[in-house]
């Protein structure tokens, strides 16, 4: 097992969670800046003491499975000279999220390796579970289709939704290890900041796993919205909901209560939940209510982005694809 | 001047402003606890020498008017002798902001002096700027509604709306000088919190002014959603409104401009604005966007919960009451 | 095993840790306040889910452990009806971690149970492994002593401090579920706030602990204060020292790496350690320089308050207490 | 009136003090990055609508007075040239705080204009207002001096100093405007860093300071140590002294009582002082007190350092400069 790009937060915490894994070993961690630095300096809480090196598809040992935490674009070609060699990769980037090469490129530009987009499966763990298992590659989603998604799939399922607003919220390593305005702590303490108004790129994402949930919603515009608040790790997409028709509360507790029940990951909550509770874990937990007065229906979900939302749910995703137990190494 | 019920935040704020204040003198500061110790002991960075007081009407000094920060309920009956006294009253509580009783009592129970709701104006300064000028009652907007109306007003004044959703952020200021787990430090840092799911009883103060400010909205149910984030000040409500008809970029932008071209505070940003910018201020900041993926709009309306959203525009009211310059003690 | 007083942080995270330790079956928690609650409701990011129950020290079932997380005074009273009935107890308060009965009561008042105080062995484990190994009660040391004393240790052992200075500060956790100025975040936040000044109570263990490394310490009156900072876990000791004589960087660096090359949760660090690099761990990381300018020592020991400092530190205490492998459950 | 440098932390907050200065008039902001963009742009909150420029010393106009917010090395040339244009200047730099050039290049390397050194004023208004008040040049003091040595000059006026130890924490602005670990929320929060252990620059400059007020110190090798704790503005300085002789706690009081009676700025606290009660404020706090267990003498001094320990205090000293009243624009 190797970690790509193990410099930024999710490539980083990935190999921490790997090292320690029992049943995975973390034979390398790569990065394109700071090689020759051991990791464990670079982020001395995770202590994993792998000195990064360059990354040598070329002089690679066979490794069975990778982690690619690269930049979209950047990710693409990397993935695929892993897969040649025979290993099994899970992609954080959002260059496999998208089965259709036409939205891709709308929302990023052009695509670097197309080809590989239908050997990918989305790795949303609790919608795909057995097509992980077998992929050569799997996406690993965006933090916050991991929060919306999780949150809408028993509407979207139960064909729900006519039309929906999502409005998230997320901690500052949701921004990644950039050193800018929006990270400093001096600017992004005692703010909250909106940003990309109108043109996330998470949007189409969550629009075409909405859409394999109910066929019906597959040309759903979502109005999804991000922002981002002074802590560290957690994010909640509080989801607004326009009904197909009324829904009673005890039709929607139920409906959540049934499609959660045997997920070992996601907490149907009986109170609207604080991310803290998620914090350090892969837990995602839902709320879902019906509002009496505007016949609207509100779904809060609430994902630690770094972990359920980046480098837990790769790990849950490389349980599955190696048949493991899908806790393994997140309890 | 006196501000009764000045050991909470909005309270001791309005104090603050007050003692600094060119036009005004402020004469007494009482409370309901703490009697007997100064108010710069309890918040020191006020610097507010004044003792405080228990209110006794009877025995009161004539006084030209007073900042009233009790809790609902407990206010009217303050207010009402303060009144009776001569007063002109800044009400901070909800006791006034409803013109209709029986909405009133649907949210918040009995209202101890609904005999005086007819002498109450809602103070939200931009809006009733002229029936503010005359009134012996203001009764100051919750934060809420006061970033909301704001960010909406534009729009609805031109009968732009057909359905809105308004997801609204807050630091931890916003719950008061109150003391248990939303406020603690080790529970409310990193934490996002959405709180009151479906009944958060500034619903129908938004409900009321947008149908003030378009009579076709006044059957509108509005879903808002409030959220506690790790900040001290700061107060973020971003709209979500399904228009009545396709609004262009340019329409929307002249619309703002054209709507907040004379008024000192409040700003049209030309880019999100974050809550810092506003931080310690009586200033809004507003930003629309016409969203072209879901032929929805974005408003973004930034405040600082306990100045603009509470104590520097009770200030502002009373600049307005009393014909002083509307910036004064603000700038 | 039980843990009396779960409902404060130190008894919850004990909780939360002997809930998940595979060495440990948590049979109860009990609670001064908010009994019939689950613990996983008060906490629920700890996902203990146990119910609080009232302690009735009778009506007990026969238990090998326990853990007592009391204010001091009320925990010895526990602490002696548990042994009574067959409990070894690592005990969180200040009741028996000082040796002489003259120096508690100069400190806390009239000592309940002083009769039990020759049944308690100081739980830094580190120092005093041994003893502990065979205790009827270990006394679990302050957060502040647990820093400096491990800061210091091999300087003391050494013979080498002729005086110290210590400045310690702690994140808000360290004020424990207790509500008031002191906590509420839009009081702690953007503030650093010294308290105790010349007068903490964790002097008096950080003295008799340098005492018994160094008999010459004995008279040493320590200079210690604390301070808070507004973050949740961390403690940072800074410890000034005026060694008895010249120390030659080396020398100093010799003397640390011998001192801790065994010690599974004490890391000699290269750089000043921050209090992120042992958030959430067991970990003391240790820091020391001469100071060629002044000739002093500069110790610097990061710790989590209420890991180390604390519940982590408690259960390391039992691993030792019962023959399980130190890191049991903690790593 | 310019500021040179106003796009870093210091240079913007002068720039935002002197823009709504009564007595000054801000006719140019300058940088040497970010040239061309609006200074509100890249700080909304402080709303000066000035253009950043470069600086041109040969086509300036002529200017009364300057502002000059560059690193070390760096200002000393500008000073100069703006000194031969007709200007007074404040700088904020450390390149004039040392009157010794021996001093200066032990921690620093080489002067780059050391002729001028003679023709500078240490900007501790509180110290050397007098001197300040017909000076060329004002080196504004560094934060931590500020802090310190207001904290300690009673005592080294009354010749009470026989040793002293100074440990500091400061907010994360007082990083300024750099990018990187130390700097982003996700590794400065939840963070208490130590840095600089037993070589920080500000050392030399407290000990000039101390030495001049009490020429006995001339030999004193002060202990300083700096750490960064997780808040935005705000510094406090923990003063441990090893007293000459005993000093009793009212003999304490009446000298610090005494030495601040007539200083604006200088508030002699009866509680240990928070920063927060300084936080956007020209003060400085100080609480003294005698530990009656040590002997030795606790100074807490607290400040903001963005205000009081850089650009209010700039502007405090331009006010002595041209004699307006001091507290003008900062109150």
């Amino acid at each position: 097992m190797i970690v790509a790009g193990a410099t930024g937060f999710a490539g980083a915490l990935s190999a921490h969670l790997l090292w320690r894994h029992p049943g995975f070993r973390l034979v390398a961690v790569t990065g394109r800046s700071e090689v020759g630095r051991r990791l464990d300096e670079l982020y001395p809480r995770y202590r994993v003491p792998l000195t990064i090196e360059e990354l040598d598809l070329d002089g690679l040992d066979r490794v069975d499975a990778a982690v690619v935490a690269y930049p979209h674009a950047a990710a693409a070609p990397t993935v695929a000279g892993l897969c040649e060699r025979g290993a099994r990769v899970v992609d954080l980037s959002a260059d496999f999220r998208l089965s259709s090469l036409e939205t891709y490129e709308q929302w990023y530009g052009q695509h670097p390796r197309p080809e590989l987009l239908s050997k990918a499966v989305y790795g949303l763990t609790e919608l795909h579970r057995e097509a992980i298992s077998g992929a050569a590659i799997v996406a690993n989603p965006g933090c916050y289709p991991t929060a919306s998604v999780l949150g809408l799939a028993p509407l979207a399922r139960a064909g729900l939704i006519a039309d929906v607003v999502i409005d998230a919220k997320q901690g500052i390593s949701g921004a990644g290890r950039t050193f800018d305005d929006t990270t400093h702590l001096s600017m992004a303490g005692e703010n909250i900041l909106p940003y990309n108004v109108a043109r996330h790129r998470h949007t189409p994402e969550i629009e075409e796993q909405l859409a394999e949930l109910d066929p019906a919603l597959s040309g759903l515009a979502v109005q999804f919205q991000a922002h981002l608040v002074p802590l560290d790790q957690g994010e909640l997409a509080s989801c607004y909901v326009t009904p197909t028709r009324t829904v009673a509360a005890a039709e929607l507790a139920e409906l959540y209560a049934e499609a959660y029940a045997n997920e070992p990951f996601v907490e149907v909550a009986e109170e609207p939940p604080g991310t803290r509770e998620v914090r350090d874990t892969n837990f995602c937990r839902v709320f879902a209510a019906a509002d009496g007065h505007t016949g609207k229906l509100v779904v809060l979900a609430a994902i630690d982005n770094l972990w359920k939302g980046t480098s837990s749910q790769a790990i849950q995703n490389l349980n599955v694809m190696f048949g493991l137990p899908e806790a393994m190494g997140l309890a």
